[in-house]
């Protein structure tokens, strides 16, 4: 084990190396870098372990860097979860943190805060949450080095300030001075001795550490110096260390890592069961596939922030405890821990209602740039089909909000036949997979035997005479069938799309359908920026896009569904302008 | 003043009022109210001093229910603020001590938070800038009734817990038995007598009080009783008090609400003064257009979240100090307390990075169904365009998640003239207005005599021979300008239009455009969904659409701008194909 010389040396080392490489890049952070240097140097050449030559190892202890901007992406191997939009770590190691435990692996996650990015409430949602689940097998390091990008932190140096905080969330805390190697190890010894609390490592460090004009300095944040003198000064200071540390490969306990399960979507288990003309809402449906996908497949996994019994994710806390988490009334944090499983391994599934998923959305946004395996979010009551609840609780900006997800899937089934089957896909989508679910029960349209894909829809109705397309999903698909059968009766007959996979979207049916109808209307229970409507626009066929464009009030749901336009009878009226 | 058997009185007749209203619409959340009758009790009938006769009044205390799900909206004139989606309240009612501050009127803020809504980061994003910044005229109800949704909460009836996280935040707390009138009395009192510190008090209730089948019960959250048998016997056991206490009308310290200021976007002191050809970004000429205007209009206020160096939010601080809020690292409660600024009349500019505006779209939605007269948002670092920094502070879904706000206003300016320009136009437009701002400086466009509405844009290039139509803003502005050169060279035509009202978009130019060009195509420094492209698209004009459409890596801006097809080569391409 390398001594505490040799690990000061190395900080020095990292120092050095962070200014010559941003200084070539011409951007980064070196002054930043330089405050934790010591941290990262006995965390990486002492603490931890494991294998320098296996990335994907898992069981190993593993290292978050929370505020790490700018770099780095999920293009390096080691780096599996992209950070740079700060207060975002906390959460995706407790994700990582719950992973280790639910598999028994005994390794260790080891979290950098900045000081700054602590007044993110995020962190103090995982903080939360890390005490509640007793995660003892966490450490958080605070890298309080005083100076933010525009000024000074709020608390600065107040060391207690912190500790006050951390110990108040319920955590066990201590603070140390965060350039001293020896109170570095005791600390992440005595936090390894905690049991049943996670432990906060106040570290007091200066920004720019090591260069007399940089320490402690105002201004410098997020700015690499100019080579030549400026640089060459800084590095006579630092000096040009030649310490070297082997570092072993070493594991948790040697536990092995857990393989991987793997499923069918069109398992047995898996087929919907419903009897034709049953009334079951697209939410419960989702609610018993999850479960099923519980069985047949061990990395299935299921949180909720607290509404688990309006998303029905409550069958799926009762039949799998283990592998259920719920987060309460957070959702930036659920999103940040659904990831932090997601890095491990995870089919994460993370519900709550879709309009509250927009509170997570920086989260989801950074959760597109990491790239994981498999994330699924599901959000529930969506649209004005809710009811009385009124707007504040109405998904009318999810659609568009996943769809701006680069990358992602995004499944609206109308039934909950179709609602079962797009469950199961989104376990085997790759990436970030968004389900839409409604709050109001529904009857069924599809049997077992119907097949549903990714960037698929099905006709429900279409006939040679057709004198126009109405591409609906979710619960417009109702009124959709309500409109047919109005206009029938009046001898018109238009087509029907249940345009259930909403990204990617059905292009060639659609287009076929656009070229044989004369005219082309979207029907959407949401709002127009980024929906249906537009996705079905982007792709050239100038839909009359029907969709809610008011703010929306309590009322019931059918008076709602009239009042936002989107009805049988707003259809039939669009279909005969 | 009522003595507290009336204020006790008072509380039963609210639980009445609470069941018989809510199982007559058949939704809404009786136990909820249950806890905190008494609490709502003494609020309104003995401590606070307002109008019952004016809900516009300013030198008045004020109240905001955090956790009320549903209802109410501001169709009530006594609810300024909409609350539904949790742990709000509070950030909100920060923006409204500080406004009473500002304009130095001695009134108090109440805002009453649910204990499970508590688990939000965002609340403690609040509770850590009313201690910063000393609002000892803000008081915290916190209605631990121990019960959340889906079932209990995570400290339940722990009140040191509760008040250990007030205390180390910076805040006096108490704790007291909630349902007894003189506990609340005597701690709202304290409150008062509390100098330099915001108050917490942690009330111990219990959720449906007073009706023995529901308190302290889990699985009743939400639900109204039904009418009957049900109803009938809880009513029996409350009561039917027929107490009345009027409210006389009380201010604070008399105080006379200032008056609104009032400008003219044409006033000669915002006129831009760049020299022709000046390099400008427009971030920085939107940070010297919001100090002319906070010149020329007293309510205009800015808040940043610790990036003011970079959105330029430095001047207005530095010129105006006390109408600036620094947020630090905190963009919900930015957001938050922005709404309780625009709630008190002031026009608030929130900026920071247009990616981590996504950490508050909750809120940003909220702000939507509040309606406020005037709320202006600032994204800053908007596109692959920012560079080295790479995908995580890049802003790439804003313009989509600004348009999904029903009834927002989107502004897109190309160069240092236009950003003045339309920074003033915000400052005048009511409701929510997003201000996209670029990094890299550009060349200045347009002069002094150039006007700039909303929903307008300027044709900087046309011919009658031109081929095609390219719709830009911002950046690509610049890029279609030298597309049009390229293409000049080799006889080719081509209009060019700076769309820079993306909402409402100039629909009757693009229209005209696009039927006297034979292509239209759009180029945006955005991803696709909800963009421009797709805002020209739901015009029926089925544009060919240039934006980003992989997630970006870290580069040069010229590399990025290349990689993503949104530069001049790839518009000339586009126009050839």
């Amino acid at each position: 084990m390398p001594d505490s010389a040799a690990l000061k040396e190395m900080a020095q080392k990292l120092r050095r190396h962070s200014l010559t490489s941003t200084s070539e890049a011409g951007s980064g952070h070196p002054t930043t870098c330089m405050s934790c240097a010591e941290i990262m140097s006995v965390l990486y050449f002492h603490e931890m372990r494991f294998d320098p030559k296996n990335p994907k190892a898992r069981n190993v202890d593993e290292f978050i860097d929370s505020p790490l901007e700018g770099h780095p992406t999920p293009n390096s191997p080691w780096v599996r979860i992209a950070t740079g939009s700060l207060g975002q770590g906390l959460s995706a190691s407790v994700g990582i943190a719950i992973a280790k435990r639910v598999d028994k692996i005994p390794a260790r996650v080891y979290c950098v805060l900045g000081d700054s990015e602590s007044a993110e409430g995020s962190v103090w949602e995982a903080a939360e949450l890390a005490a509640f689940y007793k995660l003892d097998n966490l450490v958080a390091i605070l890298d309080a080095n005083r100076l933010g990008q525009s000024g000074p932190t709020m608390l600065q140096h107040n060391l207690d300030g912190y500790l006050a905080k951390w110990v108040a969330f319920g955590w066990n805390a201590v603070s140390i001075d965060g350039h001293n190697v020896d109170e570095i190890k005791a600390a992440l010894d005595k936090a390894r001795a905690t049991k049943g609390k996670p432990t906060a490592i106040v570290a007091r460090t200066f920004k720019g550490r090591g260069v007399t004009f940089l320490e402690d300095k105002d201004n410098w944040h997020g700015k690499p110096l100019k080579k030549g003198e400026e640089l060459n000064k800084a590095l006579a200071e630092i000096g040009d260390p030649k310490v070297t540390i082997p570092v072993p490969s070493r594991f948790a306990d040697g536990a092995a890592p857990s393989k991987n399960g793997s499923f069918s979507v069109d398992a047995p288990e898996l087929a919907p069961t419903y009897a034709p003309g049953a009334e079951v809402a697209t939410r419960e449906a989702f609610g018993a596939a999850l479960v099923k996908l519980g069985k047949v497949n061990p990395d299935v996994m299921g949180l909720d922030a607290e509404v688990k019994n309006s998303t029905f994710t409550d069958k799926f806390k009762a039949a799998f405890p283990d592998r259920f988490v719920d987060c309460y009334i957070a959702e930036q944090n659920m999103a940040g821990v659904a990831l932090g499983l997601a890095s491990e391994g995870k089919i994460p599934f993370a519900s709550t209602f879709a309009c509250f998923l927009t509170r997570a959305f920086d989260q989801i946004r950074m959760a597109g740039i990491s790239k994981p395996a498999h994330l699924v979010f599901v959000g529930t009551h969506v649209g004005v089909s809710i009811g009385e609840d009124g707007a504040s609780q109405m998904g009318l900006e999810d659609l568009s909000m996943f769809r701006s997800v680069i990358g992602s899937t995004v499944l609206y089934p109308s039934d909950a036949v179709s609602a079962e089957r797009v469950t199961a896909l989104a376990a085997a989508t790759p990436g970030i997979v968004y389900l839409r679910m409604s709050r109001p029960k529904t009857k069924t349209l599809y049997t077992a035997q119907d097949k549903f894909v990714v960037g698929g829809s099905k006709t429900l109705r279409a006939s040679q005479k057709d004198v126009a397309t109405v591409v609906a999903a979710g619960i417009t698909v109702y009124e959709a069938l309500k409109a047919y059968d109005l206009l029938q009766k009046e001898g018109i007959s238009i087509r029907v799309i249940d345009a259930y996979s909403v990204k990617p979207i059905d292009e060639a049916t659609l287009r076929k359908s656009a070229g044989e109808t004369k005219k082309l209307i979207t029907v959407e229970d949401h709002q127009q920026a980024g929906g249906l409507g537009e996705a079905v626009a982007a792709l050239g066929l100038a839909p009359k896009m029907l969709c809610v464009r008011e703010v929306p009030r309590s009322g019931k749901p059918e008076e709602l569904i009239e009042w936002a336009g989107i009805s049988a009878k707003a259809i039939v009226a669009a279909v005969k302008a």
